[in-house]
Order: C-alpha cells, then sequence, then structure tokens
C-alpha cells in the first residue's frame, strides 16, 4: 500500500479506488455478472436546493455504466482506465494536471483507429464521475488545474513543513494556496470578515494600501470566474470559523453571476457543491441600486448590452435570486438597461471604495441576500 | 513634498511630474508660448533592435502634443488631467488600477457633451507616453494591473516589512508578487537556474512534486501571455545574478511567441523593453523537432490551424527569430503543419516531463536562440 510519507495524504483515495473496482469490476466477473460502475445522475432533473443548507445537491437518482451496453461501454472502459491513472499518480507521488490525465488516457485501441478518448472533456467529465464514486475531490485526488486565488490578510496557515503568513507577504504581495486548500490547516485569523474581490487589480489595489490591516478582515480574489480553491477556501473560512463573507463585483449580471458561483455552485458542477458552496456569503455590491444612491455621474454608466438583459432576466429565474431584495435590484436593472464597474467609484474620488463604499456598507450592514 | 515613508518610494516620479509640468506648461506660458509635450515616437518606424543588449529600443524620433493644434489638443489636455492624478496618487498614498485612473479622468467637458476620455485605450495610452516622458514605469507610478505572476523556489526577497521566502510556501503554494517587482530586494538565491512555465497548471504539478528543490531553481509563471511583473523579475533574476533563464512552452507559434515576450517584448511596447526584456532567455522546448525526437504518438499529436501558420508565417520574419535554429524549427512547423501541448508528454508516462525531458534538455544544453 501506499505510504503516508509519499503520497500527500492521498492513501485513503488509493484505497477507494481498489474498492470501487473490486466492486464494480472484480466481484461481477468472478459470479459471471456484466460489470457496471453505479453512480448519483448529475443532471439536471437529479439536483435540488436543499432548503435547510441552501445548497444545490444531487437526488438519489442513479445511473448504471455497463460494460454490455454498447454506448456505455466506453465510459465504463475510460472510468476503469483513469481510475487506474489516478492510483498510479498517488503510488508514484506524482501530481498531474486534468491535461495531463487525458493526453495519459488517451490510446488508440490496437487493431482501431478509435481513441480511447478524444477531447479532454470526456476525460474531465469521467473525473467527475469518479469525485462523486470516490468522495473525493479533483484536488484531494491531487489533480491540478489553473489556480488564479491569491489571499492576503490577517491569517496564518499551516502547509505541509512551512507556516505561511498571509500578513506577512510584503508590499503588495499575495499567497497562492495550492490546488487542494483542504491540505491548509488554518492556524489562527485576527479577522473579522472576509472580503472577495471580483477583479485581480482592484485586489491589488486594496492590498497595497493594506485595506485588510486597516479593516481586520482577509482579502481573497481569483480574477474573475472563482476556482474551486478560491470557493473551498472561502467557505472554510466562513464555516470553520464563522467568518461573514461579502463579495465585491460588478454592478452587471455577470458580477451577480460571480457571487452566485460563490453562494451556491453551478447545476453542472451540483455534486461539488456540498464541499464548495458557502450559503452564508452575502453580496456587498456594487448593486444596480448604488448605481443610483451614491449618484455616479452618467458619464461612467454603462449601457448595457443585449446579452446582459438575457443574462438577468436567467438569473431572475434561479431559485436562489428569489428574495425580494434581489427581485428588485434585478427588476432595477432590467428597467434601467446600465450598469457599472467597481472602479467607476473613483470617478468621484481615488480611494473612494476603500474609504468610503466598502467601510459604509459594512458598517450599515446593507447587504443583498 | 510627499514624504517618504507615506508614498511607497514614489516621491522622485512626483517631483519629476512637476518638472515636467514647470518645463512643457509653466515656462512656455509665462513667456507666451504655446505650451507643448515633447516625447520619443512609440511608432514601428522609430524602433530599432540594439546589435549589443538584442533588445528592442526608441530611436531619436520626436513627436510634440502641442495644446494650439486642433487634433493634438485633447491629448495634451489628457496628458496634463492624468499626470495630475498620478501626482495625487502619489501624494495621497493611493494606488489606483489603471481602470480607476481611467473613470478618474472621465469627465464631461462642462458646457459640451465631450467627455475628456472615451475609452480606456486613451488613458492608458497616456500613461505609456507619461512612462516615457517620466523616465518611470506605470508599476514604479504605483498603478495597479491584473497580476499572475507565481515564483516558488529557492529564494528569498524582502519587501516592505516582510521577508518572503519562496521556498517555504507550503504544498503547492506560491507567492504572487507585487505589480512593482523592482520593489522587491533580492536576499539570497540558492539556484542555478529561472524555469519559467507558460501554463499555469503545469507550473502547479511542478511545484507539488517540488521540481524547484530537487532541481535548485527558481519556477516562474504567468498563466500564459506573460504581464509586466513576471518579465520585470525574469529580467532581474537573469541579470542581477546571473541565473539562467529557460522558457518552457507549448510546441506552437503561440507558444514560441510567449517566449519572445519575455526574450525580446514587442513593437507596441517598445519603450518597456529595456526594463522588461530578457535577451538571454533561451527556450528549453516544447520545440517542434521534439515533437519527432521524442516520438510522440500521432494522437497527441494536433493539427495546426491555419492561424497558426499565419502566425508561424510572421514569426519567420522578425528579426530575433532569424538564427538558424529557430528558422529550421519554423520551417518544419510549416512543413508539418504539426503541434503539440507540453502535457503531451505524459502520454509516455506520469513524470516524464519533470524526470526525463526538462533535465536532459538542461543537461544537453540543447536550447533553441
Amino acid at each position: 500500500m501506499v505510504s503516508q510519507s509519499s503520497s500527500g495524504g492521498r492513501e485513503w483515495i488509493a484505497e477507494r479506488i481498489v474498492k470501487l473496482l473490486e466492486k464494480s469490476v472484480l466481484k461481477p466477473l468472478k459470479v459471471e455478472k456484466v460489470p457496471y460502475f453505479e453512480l448519483l445522475a448529475r443532471t439536471k432533473d437529479n439536483v435540488y436546493i436543499d432548503e435547510k443548507t441552501q445548497v444545490i445537491r444531487l437526488g438519489n437518482k442513479k445511473i448504471r455504466r455497463k460494460l454490455s451496453d454498447i454506448d456505455e461501454a466506453k465510459t465504463f472502459m475510460r472510468t476503469v482506465l483513469i481510475a487506474a491513472i489516478i492510483y498510479e499518480a498517488i503510488k508514484y507521488n506524482k501530481y498531474p494536471t486534468i491535461r495531463d490525465v487525458f493526453y495519459d488516457a488517451k490510446h488508440t485501441i490496437p487493431g482501431t483507429n478509435i481513441d480511447t478518448v478524444e477531447v479532454q472533456a470526456e476525460s474531465d467529465n469521467i473525473i467527475e464521475d469518479l469525485e462523486v464514486m470516490l468522495g473525493a475531490s479533483r484536488e484531494e485526488m491531487g489533480l491540478q488545474t489553473d489556480v488564479k486565488c491569491k489571499v492576503v490578510g490577517l491569517m496564518r496557515v499551516r502547509s505541509g513543513r512551512d507556516i505561511i503568513d498571509c500578513s506577512r507577504q510584503g508590499e503588495g504581495g499575495a499567497y497562492s494556496p495550492p490546488t487542494n486548500v483542504d491540505r491548509l490547516e488554518i492556524l489562527d485569523v485576527d479577522a473579522e470578515y472576509v472580503l472577495v474581490v471580483e477583479k485581480d487589480a482592484v485586489f491589488n489595489t486594496l492590498n497595497m494600501e493594506r485595506y485588510w490591516e486597516k479593516n481586520k478582515c482577509i482579502l481573497i480574489t481569483a480574477g474573475g470566474q472563482p476556482d474551486r480553491p478560491a470557493r473551498r477556501l472561502v467557505k472554510r473560512l466562513n464555516e470553520e470559523l464563522g467568518l461573514p463573507v461579502y463579495v465585491l463585483t460588478d454592478a452587471d449580471p455577470y458580477g451577480f453571476y460571480i457571487y452566485s458561483v460563490y453562494r451556491i455552485g453551478s447545476i453542472t458542477l451540483s455534486h461539488e457543491s456540498v464541499r464548495l458552496a458557502c450559503p452564508r456569503a452575502r453580496f456587498i455590491g456594487v448593486a444596480v441600486s448604488d448605481i443610483y444612491e451614491y449618484n455616479l455621474p452618467k458619464n461612467v454608466i454603462i449601457k448595457a448590452k443585449d446579452s446582459d438583459i438575457k443574462r438577468a432576466m436567467e438569473l431572475k429565474s434561479y431559485p436562489w435570486f428569489q428574495s425580494p431584495a434581489w427581485q428588485r435590484e434585478l427588476d432595477l436593472f432590467l428597467e434601467k438597461k446600465e450598469k457599472a464597474e467597481i472602479e467607476a467609484f473613483s470617478s468621484k474620488s481615488l480611494g473612494f471604495l476603500e474609504e468610503k463604499y466598502l467601510p459604509e456598507k459594512i458598517k450599515s450592514g446593507h447587504f443583498i441576500i
């Protein structure tokens, strides 16, 4: 068996892979039955919102991937192949990217011109299946992706042999966490809240001005659409430490969507929501109503595009935008057809965001939920 | 005058702004002459490659931005306006993003419906003019942008009151440097080379496997097209510490272009090349010839698109791709019309890149320059 020291704490996943293959492949074959994988369906009709936790979850609908079914045989074989690659990665202490897994899995089946996998979406999909079947995230499996997440603020974490002090990253520097933030041990936190900033450049401004020190908080960005490490870290800080989480985005439907990904997740990745969604995340702004309440000058307000209108109508129908406050915001957007960026506050004065807008919002507690 | 403690070492730029405005605006007005800014033209016909340093440089052609010229009056006014915003940022210890500067500068001129700036490209362009006229980079001015650069490896830097040990970033974590890496004091380096990795996810794999520790090096990525902090840091490590710099990209014209940005820069940003270009950067791969020398399987080789062919023909004509080695590589690409990704080595085995390919390349010294 894989030793603890060389696999980065992944031996339990290797064991589960062995058990999964024993149960789904070896056992059926021994009694001359057709092998199959059974897993919860990750489809729209098998998704519901858990009322208590306010998180998207998978229902009980199960699907089978049978070796005997012609359509499913390829998927069955791919599952075995990719499970074996992940097992090998753990055994030899490798941390391949999900693209490496695709290439490692890609072989032309001898005597045919058929490839085991044609495009990466196929191997990525199998990795998601395995997440469900193994009860382990791809990050825990050690698979690597791009990490855009950056953190700075009043927090120290232990990672492997090192202690990282996120308040000692120099002038404007930050800590970029690993793919698997579950391996971080949060040692101590002296912050009163977590501010998630949509835009990397705005994060850098707040960091240079030591906003996190002056306001006793932790700043996190993922530079736009959040990656899984950012979402998981935000959730951990909220749930393990009880820190309020405020999300700052542009005042447009794309920004509202980013907020909703932190809060709820997305339907296609619903099996991850239990790990990644942070239902207590609050939207600090920029709200559509802020455009008018803060009297942003006409010439920094941007006319909404058709795609913004379309996206806003979609958001309006989502279960997690049904609160009166959100419906009012979306209605106001659809009525005015105008949007604004975080940086538009600079038209009032440099520093307006960090010196006026954010402190006022936090003091008043006017969040949109 | 701005005090040292509160402006982050930017007072010299504030002083230069005052001198520039005195010389270009106040002095001419006192003697009833028309004010103008004079600066080196950042145009294709005023760019040359310095033979000695192998860096793109600006020639001596000067242009004037006169207040009396109708076309140039707007540019003149914008220059004064944005110089004043940067002065104000320094004075009040602000670190606005370049988008904040755009919004702060954007005003409707009273009595007209004309805006001082319409789109951000206009204010960005003025910021570049000011870089030339002030002899200061926008990073030194304190202006913020997205920073995708991450660093890990055998190096310690001092930044403000903190010391950051880039070899103590935990399991798979990294240090994300600030916009202005010139403020970093490099304290000690125990590395033998710098490996620049095009792809963030590949960087994460090498980091998780502690490639930098096993191979005594510094790893840097900027997740694709390099940002200015990544370029400046690579140049500093090469020129101040004499460390060889190896650039690892996909085997395609987009990857070769990324390498050339680290090495030479680009014509449109030629005024920055002196600060940012690292002419001794070497291309470690993946070379077109590697696809065949390492016998990559047929099914991981990708057919080139028309846009790849077009880009390769452009690269073939660039002065810094004129070496016999690069011409051979580009000819081979145009003949075979095939490309491959870094991760394609995983089709041979997980870990092939870090255990075989990179060590072999570095040992043999087979770089393409």
